[in-house]
Order: C-alpha cells, then sequence, then structure tokens
C-alpha cells in the first residue's frame, strides 16, 4: 500500500470510525458469541499473497464486530470509563504517523518535552502542589504511564530502591535480601492509598494517612485511577486534599479525560527517586545533552524502554475541550450518577450501597446475594445495557457507572426501566419458588 | 467535535499523514533545537475555552516538527528499525475507535480471540514449535505485550514465582525471602539469552544453552527482539534453532514486520505459568465463561490491567503483505545492510566490526576511539544521516542499521559518500594536530 492508496483507504477508515461511533446505540452493547467463536471464522496460517482492504474491511462487519463489547455505547455501564474522544483519535493517527520512539530527549526532542509540560498543564488543572511540576528547574514532573499498574509498579521499586540504599548507607553489612524480607507495604483494603476504589469509588483519608507516612519516613503513592479526572473541577478538588503528602500520585486521564487510552498520568515530587532506581545508559542510548541537566530522558522514569508519543493525545484533547469543556463533561456525568441514584432511592425494593460522590452508583435488591446474583444474571443475559457487580463486605452488589462520552439523561432512565422489569421476573420468580416450597 | 467534523478532520489528518511520509525524505532527519525549545513556545497552561482544530494543526508545523527525530526518514540509520507501515496505521485508527479494553474475555471477546489466533499465525510463520501454539487446546500459546522489557520482565516473575512454589513445596519451612536470596539469574553479556543483541546483532548458542537449562530445570526465556522478524525467511530461521529448549521467547514485530509500536510477541509453553503467577480475579472482572477451560483472560498474562485491541494491526498487516510481502521487505534490508558493508570493505581506511547477518552493520575506521567518536560527532552534527554507536569489547564502533520501511540502494550509496566525506575530514584534522604536536 502506497500514500496514494492511504489516502483513499484512510479516509474511508475515517468514515467507518465515525459511522461506528454514530450507529452505536444501535448495536447490542454486549455480544452473542461463544467461546472460540473466531478461529473458526478464520483461516489457520497467514496468506502467502497479499489480500485486498476490501476484503478485511468486509471481514471487520463479519468477524469482529460480532465479537466486540460495545465500550462506548451508551448503554454500557460496566467496570469504569474508557475514554473516547474524537480529538484523542486525531493526535494519536498523527502520533501513528510520527511514529518515533521517544526513550531520550535525542530520540525525539518534541516527544519528551510535549510530555513534560503536558504533564504540567495537567498538574494545574488538578491544582497538584508545585513540588509535583517540572517547571523549569524543578526537582519533581510528570510522566505518562502505560496504565495505573504499572505506575504503581513503579513507585513500589522506586521506594523499594531508595529504602533499601538508605538502609545499607547506614549499615553496610545488611544484605539485600536481608533488608528485602523486613520490608513492608501498607495498603488499605483496596491496595495503596487510592481515591476512588474500583469497587465503590470510596476515598481514603489522605489526610490522616499523609502525616504518619510523613513522620515515618514511608513512601506514599496515591492512586486516584478513575476518580482523578474530577480533580479538575473546583467542587471536588477538597478530595485530592492532603496529596501534599504524597511521594508519588497517579490518576488516568484515559478513564475520565476523553483522552483514549494508554495514558496514565503520574507525578513524583523527586524525579532522582524514579532516575536512581531504572537509570539505563547502555552506550547507543547516550546523547550530547544526557549530563546537561537540562534534559529529561524518559526510559529512566518507567519499566519499559520503547514509548509512543502519547502527549499528542493531551494536547489535542485540552486544546479542543478547553478546561471549561472538560469540567463540563465530568459534572454532566456525577449528574446522571445522581440522577440514576434518586431513581433507586424512588423505589422502595433497592437500596443504595456506597455514597454516590462521582460516576458510580451501588446499588442492590433489598434481599440476599443469590437475589441479586439473579439480577445481574437477567440483565447482562438479556444485554440491552451491560454492568458488572462487587462485593462490598461480603454483599453481592450492582455498579452502575455512567461511561460513555455520549450517554443522556434518557439513556439512563430507560436503564432504570429495564433494570426495574428485571427485578420484577426476579422477584416474581423468587416468590413462586417460596410458595411452592411452601406447598 | 461532533462525528461530521470529525469526518472532515479525520480526511484532513490522513492527508496530513501521508503528506509527511512522502515527504519525510526532505525533512532534516535530525532535529536543530535545543533543550527546553518547546516550553517556551507554548503557554504555561492549558487554555479555558476550546481552541480550533485549524490552531492545532497549523501548531503541528510551528512546534511539534521542529523538535521531531524523523524514524521513518530513508536517512535515519540509528537504533534499530521501529516499525511504520500504511495497514498498520489503518489498524490502529479502528483500534481507537473500537476503544475496548481488553482484560477479559467478556470485556470484549474479539479483541482477546484475534490476538490468540494471530499470535498462532505468527508462531507458524516462525515455525515455532507446536507447544508454544495455542491451537484450540494448547498449554502454551501467545500474547502481546507493550515491549520486550515487559515481555522479559513476566518470564523472570513467572519463573521465579515457579521455583519458589516448587522450593517451597518440597521445603515448607523455607520463607520466600530466604528463597529468593539464594535464585540466580544467568545472563550473556548482552542480558538473557538474546538472538540479535543491539549492540552489534550477535546470537547467543540455544543449541549449547538450551540442553543445559534443560537438565539443570532451569527456566529459559529467549529475546529476539529485533531479530526475531528475520525468522519468518527459512534462510534465517536456522537462528533460531534450540528455541524448542526455551520455556518462554520473544520478539517485537514493532521493530521490523511492519507492525507499528507498540507490538512485543510473546510465547509461552505453559500458559499456567503465566496465570499461575499473575491471576487477579476481583468480582467487578468476573464472568460466566471465566472458569470455563474454554478462554483466555489476557490480564493474567502480562502486567497492566488494561490493554488496547493491537491484533487487528497484526491482522491488517499480515493479510495486506502477505507472508511473501512481509519475507521480500526483511530480504530488502538485509541486502542493503551487505550492500554498505561491501562499500565499507571496499575503503581500506574502515574496517567491520562485527559479522554482518541481518540489517545492521557494525564498523569504524581503523584507529583510536577518539577519532572513530571524532567521525560520528561530525556525521551526527551534520544532520544529513543520523547514527549511535556500540561499545565492541571497549572499542567505539559506528553502528548502520538498516531502519525505514523506504530506503532504497540510492540512500544507503549516498550515506556512504557522506561518511567518507566526514572521515577524510576528520582524518585531516587528525593529521593536521599530529604534525603539529610533531613540530
Amino acid at each position: 500500500m502506497n500514500a496514494s492508496e492511504f489516502r483513499r483507504r484512510g479516509k474511508e477508515m475515517v468514515d467507518y470510525m465515525a459511522d461506528y461511533l454514530e450507529g452505536i446505540e444501535g448495536r447490542q452493547v454486549f455480544p452473542d458469541v461463544c467461546p472460540g467463536y473466531l478461529r473458526s471464522l478464520i483461516p489457520t496460517t497467514a496468506p502467502q499473497e497479499p489480500e485486498t482492504f476490501e476484503a478485511i474491511i468486509e471481514d471487520v462487519e463479519k468477524i469482529i464486530m460480532p465479537g466486540v463489547t460495545h465500550w462506548h455505547s451508551p448503554y454500557f455501564f460496566a467496570y469504569f470509563p474508557t475514554a473516547s474522544s474524537y480529538p484523542a483519535m486525531l493526535a494519536d493517527m498523527l502520533c501513528g504517523a510520527i511514529g518515533c520512539i521517544g526513550f531520550s530527549w535525542a530520540a525525539s526532542p518534541a516527544c519528551t518535552e510535549l510530555e513534560t509540560v503536558m504533564m504540567d498543564w495537567l498538574g494545574k488543572m488538578l491544582q497538584l502542589p508545585e513540588a509535583f511540576l517540572a517547571g523549569e528547574a524543578g526537582e519533581g514532573g510528570g510522566v505518562i504511564q502505560g496504565t495505573a499498574s504499572e505506575a504503581t509498579l513503579v513507585a513500589l521499586l522506586a521506594a523499594r530502591t531508595k529504602v533499601t540504599r538508605h538502609l545499607q548507607a547506614a549499615s553496610p553489612e545488611l544484605t539485600q535480601a536481608a533488608i528485602m524480607e523486613k520490608l513492608v507495604a501498607y495498603a488499605s483494603d483496596q491496595v495503596v492509598a487510592t481515591l476512588g476504589t474500583t469497587s465503590c469509588c470510596s476515598f481514603d483519608n489522605l489526610l490522616e494517612v499523609g502525616p504518619i507516612c510523613h513522620e515515618e519516613g514511608l513512601w506514599l503513592h496515591v492512586d486516584a485511577a478513575y476518580a482523578g479526572s474530577a480533580f479538575i473541577c473546583p467542587e471536588f478538588r477538597h478530595l485530592l486534599n492532603g496529596v501534599e503528602f504524597a511521594d508519588s500520585f497517579n490518576f488516568n486521564p484515559h478513564k475520565w479525560l476523553l483522552v483514549n487510552f494508554d495514558c496514565s498520568a503520574m507525578w513524583v515530587k523527586k524525579r532522582t527517586d524514579l532516575t536512581g532506581a531504572f537509570r539505563l545508559d547502555p552506550v547507543y542510548l547516550r546523547h550530547s545533552h544526557q549530563d546537561s541537566g537540562l534534559i529529561t530522558d524518559y526510559r529512566h522514569w518507567q519499566l519499559p524502554l520503547g514509548r509512543r508519543f502519547r502527549s499528542l493525545k493531551m494536547w489535542f484533547v485540552f486544546r479542543m475541550y478547553g478546561v471549561k469543556g472538560l469540567q463540563a463533561y465530568i459534572r454532566k456525568h456525577v449528574q446522571l450518577a445522581h440522577a440514576f441514584e434518586a431513581l433507586v432511592r424512588q423505589d422502595a425494593r433497592f437500596e443504595i450501597c456506597a455514597e454516590v460522590t462521582l460516576g458510580l452508583v451501588c446499588f442492590r435488591l433489598k434481599g440476599s446475594n443469590k437475589l441479586n446474583e439473579a439480577l445481574l444474571e437477567s440483565i447482562n443475559s438479556a444485554k440491552k445495557i451491560h454492568l458488572v457487580p462487587c462485593s462490598l463486605r461480603d454483599r453481592f452488589v450492582l455498579r452502575f457507572a455512567i461511561c460513555s462520552r455520549t450517554v443522556e439523561l434518557a439513556h439512563v432512565q430507560l436503564a432504570w426501566e429495564h433494570i426495574r422489569e428485571m427485578a420484577a421476573a426476579v422477584l416474581r420468580a423468587q416468590g413462586e419458588e417460596k410458595a411452592e416450597i411452601k406447598n
């Protein structure tokens, strides 16, 4: 395929993307396929000779789409949102064409420098303490990781390296293994200090945890993977209070800030804590500026060596939405969650199981876990909407997460009507079962 | 931005991508910017109000492009190639629109199943032993990791978990820390067992290493990040002999197989070695098929939880090139490397420093490291071509890697002429210096 065919096919693909997203409401949110469906639909080996683009795009509708769970359907209320916006997609297209691998400043200066500045922009949107920003000569700064898991692992490894070196400096006779055996990673019952847990969007109290970590010399990592995006709104910023005690902080713009996956934003107060743990300097990666103190080589900030030009997505999204547009987006989702909460509270058969702070509503039928498992099963089998459960203090709970960029009040209302119908059927079945047992 | 504006802007972006790649030869391969150039060109905070697409795309040429190292320029001979092809870009666009997060089978069955089948296709292209393939009911299988670093880390952690459990089963009194202190990871002087090292593309002898690992019960991980793509050609397949002794194997189609970053292909013989080490099963990720034995939940095969629909890139590339097209691409690069090698050998001032097996030529001026450092410095300052060095047995060596998809013999010849001119100037300066010292 040469450039001129790409011009033609690329434009067809743009239309396909727009068609898909415009028409997504008409597709069943969860697929009908059974495990192994795909293998039987395609050859067992790659073709020897080239095939045409038409053949492939035809197979997208025939083979791929029947097996897709449509995360951007306005009837998808499962897990947490994954971001999707047109500006981010445009930026990703550009990222693909440039195709640089930004492991060092020299490997593509724009890739590194835009990332540093975008992380400062985002840090300022969140009103992060100055110490986390890179600025012109700060000791801190931000980096884009692939996922919150990687950010947490990077923080853990950096913390381990730091404390190990500290202890070995004080007691050179200690072996690494002897130190490691004694190291403890403290966590809440939902892992590390978390703002907005996956199960129920609860918040650890950083103003309690933070001072203790500070006094005891413990590394405090704060993970706000989902909730972090909301902190760009002044009315939610208080949830981040206490972050000033943290050594590292991360959240995922790829969840709720309209920047397509992957983009997990991580900041540290002391960049040397990361570069000290992950420094890697083979001859073939050295460049003339590296010891100038002026540049950032992001390969020292992460586990992988290679990295894409992901900050383009942030740049496009922040500029094309503006901070006000992003705030409006967050507020709309929170309002929809409260609208759903209000509907649930009007129905005495149901209960709300956790405070609704942001875009997640945890609810259940009053009654047994079995009853609620049956309800979820019937909802997800009907495939009109898609939900996943969680377990809160041994109670089986349904999660209703506002996810899609295009979800409106009407979708939430339809979803609730559907849930009520399913609940009525499940309760009726239960009543019949009880009656049978009595007889 | 709504779908109709995206249709318009997306098509403009497709043209921008095609223009960029068609015109890349006209851009200086390495940028002129100094550290910190970008910060002064853009605002210190994100805009409050939305900006237009025009404003942003204008800034791409003004702010981004002057700081880009053009990895796909036919004058880029640095590092190793990073893949770029139009079919992969089209697939990535589709991946962005679908925007699913495939951490489990249920999260998007097509995402998981296409990956399993594509990894089988690729494994068959390489003639990997049957044990590495998933097939309908195999114990092995493949997974797409982000980078070779992640694949290696995953292999290391899986090996550690396996041996720790094994030892604890035999001697329950042993603590994890006591075991860990005794564990040893053996590596060659270029890390793990490697086929095609970064410095000089040398090969560990798996037929020697493999049987020893097998006898001693050691986990053997084989990394062929760059070289692996070449094994789809029968004439290079012998370099992979001995892989039958490995427990895990990976290489990067995102380097040399025209699948844009990121796509690091990893296979294991026993999938339970990975899932045993990384299993993660919160209630909100469970689904009805997960214990059926029929499906794969790839979150247990990797460090991150989230994952994109990356197998689409493989599917588009394999089908639109065909195996023969991919083989022709590899062969062309190897031929160009040999053409460059021949040019170097014709000039008695130079020497070849390592056997040229695939697309990398390691060479230097006969003489001191200082002389060769001066040569590289003058080449990279001129910015007509871009190279990076390596160190081979304490000798400073220049690496000439065939990288770009569009590089032709004429580019290689021009590059060599340029290197000769630079060498003449450096040798002349050295001569003058020596003469001065004598006087």
